[in-house]
């Protein structure tokens, strides 16, 4: 069996694409911007990526119905020859391995290129280990000129963040892609990194959109993160209860 | 060495065969099925299929014979030219990885297209963490049109069951078998998960004959229900005396 | 890299060669029989086999030469036409991963076939959990008349040993040779499984001098094992001194 | 995608080049080493290798700027004809599996080869569990004839030291190497083991430096000692005020 496997739904004819890749990952924040985005912008899924390095298994949705896990594309086209138009990459997985993480985004790179792309971004949360009111958008990327450009729109960048670097596709597809010649820049909500955290994926939502210039509704963001509040005093009780957690990490939630 | 290796007792001529998959997993509950039901039908065995993906092992008979362990695949011909045959795959071992998962199921649907067919039956078990006494036959389909087929015929879907989705073979079969345009069931029975359950087994082929439309004799796996409780009598004495195990779970217990 | 890299020092014109495998295993009864059996028929060295299914590491020698782990392979040339030569695969290491143990073994029979070669032995220890004085040797092979022709050379077949099978090279190379349609036995001792136990690769190496219709002094092996009841000793002294070592496990010793 | 990727600033033309190993192991002498020397010689950067071997990462610099995770070859030209040039692999990563270890040697034996090459000095480490103040430069080859050679040069080679070999990049690429044809010498500088360890890697340039028979300043790595004394007795302090190390190891300190 081949180690990728995509299924078209369609072949959209894109003008010169950008990559905005939302995957699984810290607070999860960069598969919420994404899923937003697209809901937003009502982009049509028209591929499923399967592989075997993702987990050996079926998802059942409501109806019985059962699917093999998969990553998922998306495409919005503004049809205006002067503007790119966008191919999303969302899904619950991301490689299980180190080979299937540089396998999984060198497909994408791929399959970029062939669409006559040349810029990716990548959404991540940045874990800091306490909860943030008002999250920074932190930035990565692959030239100087896009690092000042970014910055001039809201992105901080800073020393000393993130200090390791970026594992996972939202680094991989930046190093992969640049070894191609494409640009690339991760954008990284700033979150607690103890749950999904949709007020920081609003954060990285509001850059991109100043970067993509389009508008795009946050309500619905602002919804998920009202009931996340509720979570986190639910779970705030619960660590109240029961805890090894440490009081200090959680007394600060609402 | 090939990955996988098929070793041909005979290569029968089979009328769009269905498959149906019992390998080990919870309860072993899909393999004692399966194992049943080819006791029943007096299936012939007509394939070994071995594999790195397997351990490196052989396994010893009473008589000190040594053989590798493998997979291995039966067939039932009905003759009638309206009604289909059927493939069965058991055997002691899954795939030991999720890319062996993969490579292995991948095989199989292969070798179902090669023989003409086009539906897939798994059985397995789903693990509710405590002893049932009539275990219900929870199912997950590929097409909203089987899921009416089967709830019709006594199947249950429900909504939060399984919520985590099918893992291993049982899974892989549909999920892999629905993107090359076959259908598939896979068939639960409820079951503890502490032990080999014979008596869950029971319920998916009594469920299972009414959707073959074959009469399946359910004495033999009675039997071994009556040795299951007296296992589990015992296992229970262990309990009290030794005890790690939480008393309210295996309390019930006869 | 190629996954499996021989090394021909010379390539030897055997008659219908016998392989014999003596790898590290249970007590290194198969290795330490092996080894002894070529010390005494002073077999020769006539390849090494190298493999990235072996951790990567050279080691160093007395004189601080460098090599790399490997395999290796000496053969024994009776010079009778009507007599089978002997191979002889010997080494520090077995495949670290399944899919190793596969490559490795097949790569061995893959050569004993293309050298005429029908047989193997492959030796190992049976550990018990206790010490044994006069260790039986144990078997299982690949044919019915295999296992009476061993019984009658005083191996014996029990229907409970070894309940799990055997793994590892001593088990694959018979499991794949079967498929391949060569026949195999596999020689056990009874081992305590503590340490290595020259005593019962000294009852390994008496059954199968009767079985190659050699002879092979077992003096060597008998220093060995008189170096081994010191060490023994020491252990007995060191477990009654710290101990989570349990008394009965070791007090039998001496 | 490939398992190894190269890409090349420049090739330049080389004179029987020595290679240079210094990659991350035992108090990182091997890399602080190696990359002294590339300092001092001001050798230049020619190619990176990138490897899905190594982690799924991007590493950012102080500017932004993300990169994936590589290792590096320099290059220093001596330009005299009797006189090999050096090509150094230095990186922050080795192969993260035994078969990408393997896979990453071979690759730079091949490059190696290419160029023409035919020595190897690998660069490396041999913890003790003590700090020593004047650490030797233990030694491993892969001939009789450099051993003496480099005893000459004040190496030193103990028959129990690496009593179970060397494991890593340092020590496959002597074993493969030596499969190859090639000769090559592992230089380990003694080190606690504890911290990365300038002093010992001093050492190890030193005795490299008579070998290669160019000047090398140490005063840089010496400033970097004299960090690393601070770094060890806050160290200390830190062992005193929480420890469950053991006061033993760390009490020679300072």
């Amino acid at each position: 069996m081949d180690k990728i496997i995509i299924e078209y739904d369609e072949e959209p004819d894109l003008n010169e694409p950008i990559l905005i890749e939302g995957l699984p990952g810290v607070g999860n924040v960069g598969k919420l911007a994404a899923e937003h985005i697209i809901e937003e912008l009502k982009a049509k899924k028209f591929a499923s990526i399967y592989s075997k390095h993702f987990p050996p298994q079926v998802l059942i949705d409501g109806g019985g119905i059962a699917s093999l896990v998969s990553n998922e594309l998306y495409y919005h086209k503004f049809g205006s020859p002067g503007k790119s138009d966008i191919i999303f990459l969302v899904g619950d997985y991301q490689g299980m391995t180190p080979e299937g993480q540089y396998d999984l985004s060198n497909f994408m790179i791929e399959l970029l290129i062939k669409n006559g792309g040349k810029l990716i971004f990548t959404l991540g949360g940045w874990g800091i280990g306490r909860i943030v009111k008002e999250p920074r958008v932190l930035g990565a990327a692959t030239s100087p000129e896009l690092v000042e450009e970014m910055k001039s729109l809201g992105v901080e960048f800073s020393k000393d963040e993130p200090g390791n670097g970026i594992v996972g596709a939202s680094g991989l597809l930046l190093g992969l892609g640049a070894i191609r010649s494409m640009n690339g820049v991760c954008l990284m909500g700033e979150t607690s990194g103890y749950f999904a955290d949709p007020n920081s994926a609003m954060a990285v939502v509001g850059i991109l959109a100043k970067i993509l210039d389009v508008e795009i509704n946050v309500s619905n963001l602002e919804e998920k993160s009202k009931e996340l509040e509720m979570v986190t005093s639910k779970l705030d009780d619960l660590a109240e209860a029961t805890s090894d957690i440490q009081k200090d990490d959680l007394g600060y939630i609402g």
